[in-house]
């Protein structure tokens, strides 16, 4: 079965929505934060944590998988799901940005992109059919399109042929397409460029994908213009299925973009700042590190429902953190992944109270520590 | 309230013994292996996962401690149990073993030993009466004597004077120590001269100590000299106490100094070869990275009853292990605790059943592949 979408309810004064989304693998509430598994793996983490922080759905890394262990001994375990004993919802992306951060742009070709294989240097060859093959075989509930990520600036021109021939790609990995339970989305480029940006909305809908994502937004623009981008993006998107936002996990990235009618996002920051000792509160992020929590022995957060903050105090963490334990950037991931879960489940209740702009002055109030 | 050791059974053919430790956190069985948390964590786990492998009691190091977060934090966090979150039973050393490692034994003198921090090169000091104040303050329930832990060979006049000069150490350290709900355990020396390790035991025992450990048993020695420093050890301490074999854990020494009448085991190996990918079996130790089980999607061992074997495969585990992900070396850290564990149940068992030396040569003929 292909994933259903289904629009529950819209806020009333924004683009904001409430929706579900039905998978093989269980159902579950929009909008959604996803944790990365970069490597079939929540970074330090075990299926039943990313369960006890309701994680709905998770992402892993169609690249990093191809390489290590294979997509053939995934298939060969069962598929992803059985293979890291995850027994919820999947997304793959589609080793698109990955490649191209390896590639060098004047090679890529109509064909597909040539780049280094990071581990060892070897040339590699990715292309949308083999992207999707491998998608289909790792057999996550929901699988990308390949397309060129651009970074940023870019010229117009170049985007242009960027977003054509992201289109004629999504055309031919949704022409080998085959997995009946696995569903596959389109990918919107066109940097920030309304007009390329509605094209590629617009071809995209007419080929008909199960849902859209969002690319390209989070390249290292200014915050507004990755608001814009999203805004000239989803304009052009059907309501009836689901759009995920690539790559933006900031808190107030996602607050802005729930109200701009965004339904998913992954982000690997909850993780990659809790190795780094960082956490998130409802007044800022946090370094564990700094000298002032060695003998601080509350909690992270006082009202956080998380397992780190139930059990833990910021004293014991930093030491952790202190003294490299993994139990120390295990409890940090836990927390900043369950933060940011919540953060979505919070927006969800505002969209039920159309009250999401209340949400986001008082959220933004609390974290900048001053009116906003 | 000290600990209190129950004598339950002895084994009919050999020394083993079965007993029962009561502590102020719990009760637990003996023979007994104690997972190390050198740094208030048992490498990559939490507490919940120490009481799912059955962990009765758990190791922490003085030495690290002082260091980091210093004793005085875990003092004002209400003692190491809730420092760390682990409401079981707890040991810990007296740093002897760290700080010896660390010094140069030329400079040893009779008030103590001076070293060089291994973290940032200061120089530091430690005595019997500072290792024992930490080790108050941190409020574990089983403390250890600051000893000299002799390196192998040694010769008969140097193993004289360090037990002597254990003794004093002993002496000083008992007289100094002040904590009601902390035990105290004496350290039998004596490298491999039977009249020294008899002289140390005999004075240990005159001092009446809560509990009494074995040292400089596991420092480079061959197997057969170790099992007979232990023998002329265990020969003189008293019956109604407590017998800690330090720094033991290969599952057949295990085996072996059970049947020589020790009670409770440490060893690091269990995580520090979880983490270079090694594992424990029946039939030997397996290196998870061998390129036979790349797709090989059995648990570590079919009938292990721990979280890792019953939800994992080896093909997961090998793929976490190669990409340095930390949930291998959890897993393979669940496995290997609570393999050794298991072990300790089983020589319960075969301690209640008196045939302890038939489970020691089907164990060895499992482990080795071939008679013994």
């Amino acid at each position: 079965m292909k994933i259903q979408y289904s629009l529950l309810k819209k806020e009333e004064n924004t683009n904001a929505r409430l929706g579900k989304i039905k998978t093989n693998y269980g159902e579950f509430d929009t909008p959604m934060f996803m944790p990365v598994g970069t490597l079939a793996t929540v970074k330090t983490l075990s299926p039943e944590e990313l369960k006890n922080v309701n994680a709905g759905i998770i992402l892993s890394n169609t690249y990093h998988l191809w390489l290590r262990p294979g997509e053939d001994i995934v298939n060969k375990a069962g598929g992803l799901h059985k293979f890291m004993n995850w027994d919820g919802p999947i997304l793959t992306d589609s080793g698109g940005y990955q490649v191209f951060s390896l590639a060098n742009k004047e090679n890529i070709t109509e064909e597909g992109v040539p780049f280094k294989n990071h581990l060892n240097g070897d040339s590699l060859f990715l292309t949308p059919e083999k992207s999707i093959e491998i998608q289909n075989k790792l057999d996550s509930d929901i699988a990308m399109s390949f397309d060129e990520c651009i970074g940023y600036p870019a010229e117009y021109d170049y985007v242009k042929n960027s977003v054509d021939r992201t289109l004629r790609w999504a055309k031919r990995g949704k022409d080998v397409f085959n997995n009946e339970n696995q569903s596959l989305f389109g990918i919107v480029q066109g940097g920030v460029y309304e007009d390329l940006r509605r094209h590629c909305a617009e071809e995209l809908v007419k080929m008909d994908f199960d849902g859209y994502s969002i690319g390209g937004t989070s390249v290292g623009e200014t915050k507004e213009t990755m608001y814009k981008m999203v805004e000239m993006s989803t304009k052009y998107l059907p309501e009836n299925k689901v759009r995920y936002l690539m790559g933006v996990g900031d808190p107030i990235d996602i607050i802005e973009n729930v109200i701009r009618g965004i339904d998913i996002f992954d982000c690997v920051s909850p993780t990659r700042l809790a190795r780094h000792g960082h956490a998130y509160t409802k007044y800022g992020k946090i370094n564990i590190k700094n000298a002032k929590f060695k003998d601080d022995f509350s909690p992270i957060e006082n009202n956080c429902d998380c397992y780190a903050c139930k059990n833990y105090t910021k004293a014991y963490i930093r030491h952790l953190i202190t003294c490299n334990e993994t139990l120390g950037s295990r409890l940090l991931s836990i927390h900043n992944i369950r933060y940011l879960i919540r953060l979505t489940e919070d927006l969800r209740k505002a969209i039920k109270n159309d009250n999401i702009i209340e949400y986001k002055e008082e959220f933004k109030r609390n974290y900048y520590g001053k009116e906003n």
